[in-house]
């Protein structure tokens, strides 16, 4: 045919089959895996169609087969139970959403137990009409929905260390994640309070116990900000705000400030501790940068990385999520031979702005020590930048915004291990 | 400006701003609902910012306060307990995900409990090589990912009553969910086998006690049909499918067998108990149709809906979800005055084949009595039809492929009320 058959899945169609056909002639991964079952023969009736099976339920769960799929690396600053963080097993999952169960937490002072019929948010300030609303006043407003990823500034600090870490990649790249948010565009309670010409930011405060508070520029706020009320089409879940959370897609996630109950419309910044004493980058010259707002454009190996051992050479899939903070993932590159040569990935649409792309290609492994990397490019140009350059820049005592590319080494017995490369 | 400013959310924003101007105008939806708190400071500290708050856990869940929604109309068959349904609560969520945990269900024999490394799936019939797989030779597959709608043949099957039931938007219409599927395309896997040139359907056999059984067209198989692992980001849930489902995209939920551990290659359609006995829609002139496999387009207001009850005349808006087997959305009109006018309503990027979309409008409610319905049109120009049409060509015996457009009634004490209109 003369124009390659693009399926509704973004992937070639021409690819698969030749990938199709690399599957044959490597003998087949199913028949290499039919152990101990006859190939000809239905496998004899399993125990489980013998039985009834269990009736519906309310609300479901994953398979006790999958307990160990659940977020790691959960740490909290001594003496406290809730002012920490735990990370998406990333490494565990596939596709652009992330179930809530599994969503990314930082919290600063815990989750509270919030009384959604006791909640109010306050829009006070520079307005000429101070509201304070009820969880049910929000509820009534029109709302829009948006697939965002949400990225904490601290995710992937732990690379700034001289010494690459021998983690997961959830455990190194994991507090990043992706829902459908759905709530009422910030814009409009701003209009109904009627912002003062002079106000060009806004306070946003928590109701958490360490009444976590940012400030918001006056343009994000009429721009695209959002009062999520609904994550992956339910509301909110406690650990993500509810019942009601400030959202500001691309932004470092600290900035869409959970359980939000104040919004003060005002001249300048607040400063806020949350600002000052942390979320500033600390740069390599000495000084530090403050406001740094967008995530910048970063992507990640998922299949292989470390802890999915791969089982002889053969083909595989290697595959991963990207996103960018400033706008859509344009291009992902995969490298199998540490960066010398380079290969574009075919992305997994819808590719949504400030939204988890996948990528996806074939890789016939040969057996011998490979590494892998990718590398994003957004819709602004932006270029995901290899690690050595990146820490030049940067520096080691840094610990938030890190975006370099990340390798991962395949050893000859399958192994796969992170390395600075 | 010359050019509404369509945001990405596909809102026209001079729509929202002339929104925002009407809540002003009625007086704001906040400051009428700011019941008992001083509208210019600050609400007093609530008890849980004196606290800590809880710590991070493994697996989230939702809030206690939301333990009313929940999967609702769940029956099953007299002396079985995993034969029959249970239904998104479709008014409570707001969004194109269906959260995993309340997706629908539709069981006939129960959900049953399958050790993955025990697992086998099976091809074979006319087939050059007969293979069997196991979950762990199938998650090394290339994997594609999908946002799809899924919907039993049955949903709102009980619309088909002379009568209409008093019933809400889920118990009439919550057997349709939408989720992101991720798994490998079942094309892939036949070609490994080989498919011989005469053979035209394949046999799908589920693992459950019922062995649900259905004949796919080859067509179908070599199109778009997908070997399902994942489901919003995770593996599949126990109800659906776990650890491999087929999914056929736009058809009736049935033919997507959950469990699957057996494809045969056949000649012809292997008239199974599943699509002789049942899953055939009987028509008013006694005549039955079988193998009707798309999910005709269809529509749903969700807000307003029964037990949603209008808190007085003003502004509110008009929500819901729609969807078809046989393409995207192109259009949902609005009618708010019982279909004498219609209205287009925007609908919610990004619009996909097969998926669920939203659409929301603004209404200003007079306080008089209202009739409200939802007109889908897909991408093919299929245009769902008016109940009395529908019916009369369908008539009351029927159960499968119900996709009229509803009517909900808002009485003037805002009630709303399930019409046949």
């Amino acid at each position: 045919m003369a124009q390659p058959d693009r399926s509704q899945d973004g992937v070639p169609r021409r690819q698969f089959l030749k990938h199709s056909v690399a599957v044959l002639g490597a003998g087949g991964l199913a028949a290499a895996s039919a152990r101990g079952a006859g190939a000809f023969e239905p496998p004899e009736t399993p125990p489980w169609m013998k039985v009834p099976g269990a009736g519906m339920s309310e609300y479901g769960q994953p398979s006790k087969y999958e307990v160990g799929v659940k977020r790691t690396g959960i740490a909290s600053r001594p003496g406290t139970t809730g002012s920490g963080v735990s990370r998406t097993p990333l490494e565990a999952l596939d596709g652009m959403i992330t179930p809530s169960g599994l969503h990314f937490e930082r919290h600063h002072g815990g989750v509270p137990d919030i009384d959604p019929a006791k909640h109010r948010l306050l829009i006070h300030g520079m307005v000429r009409r101070p509201l304070v609303f009820t969880v049910e006043a929000l509820m009534r407003y029109p709302r829009i929905s948006r697939i965002n990823f949400l990225e904490c500034s601290g995710n992937s600090g732990v690379l700034y260390n001289p010494t690459p870490p021998s983690l997961t990649a959830g455990q190194t790249h994991g507090l990043v994640s992706c829902s459908e948010w759905t709530g009422v565009p910030l814009r409009m309670l701003l209009e109904e309070a009627g912002v003062e010409p002079a106000a060009q930011w806004i306070l946003a405060e928590g109701a958490d116990a360490a009444a976590m508070s940012r400030s918001i520029p006056m343009a994000k706020a009429m721009d695209d900000a959002l009062l999520a009320l609904f994550q992956n089409g339910e509301r909110l879940r406690p650990e993500n705000g509810y019942p009601v959370r400030l959202f500001l897609p691309g932004y470092e996630g600290n900035m869409s400030v959970k359980w939000l109950r104040r919004l003060k419309v005002a001249a300048t910044a607040t400063m806020t501790k949350d600002e000052t004493s942390r979320y500033t980058d600390l740069q390599a010259d000495g000084k530090a940068l403050m406001f740094t707002y967008p995530m910048e454009v970063k992507s990640l190996i998922t299949r292989p990385s470390p802890g999915r051992t791969l089982s002889g050479a053969g083909l595989y899939e290697v595959a991963g999520i990207a996103w960018s903070g400033n706008g859509a993932i344009a291009k992902v590159e995969v490298s199998t031979d540490g960066g010398k040569t380079w290969a574009v990935a075919p992305l997994v649409p819808p590719v949504l702005p400030r939204a988890i792309t996948c990528f996806r290609m074939p890789w016939k492994w040969s057996g011998s020590p490979a590494v892998v990397k990718s590398r994003a490019t957004d819709s602004t140009g932006a270029v995901q930048p290899e690690r050595d350059k990146f820490i030049g820049e940067h520096g080691h005592n840094a610990v938030f915004h890190y975006s370099a590319i990340q390798a991962w080494s395949v050893e000859a017995n399958g192994e796969v291990k992170h390395v600075y490369a």
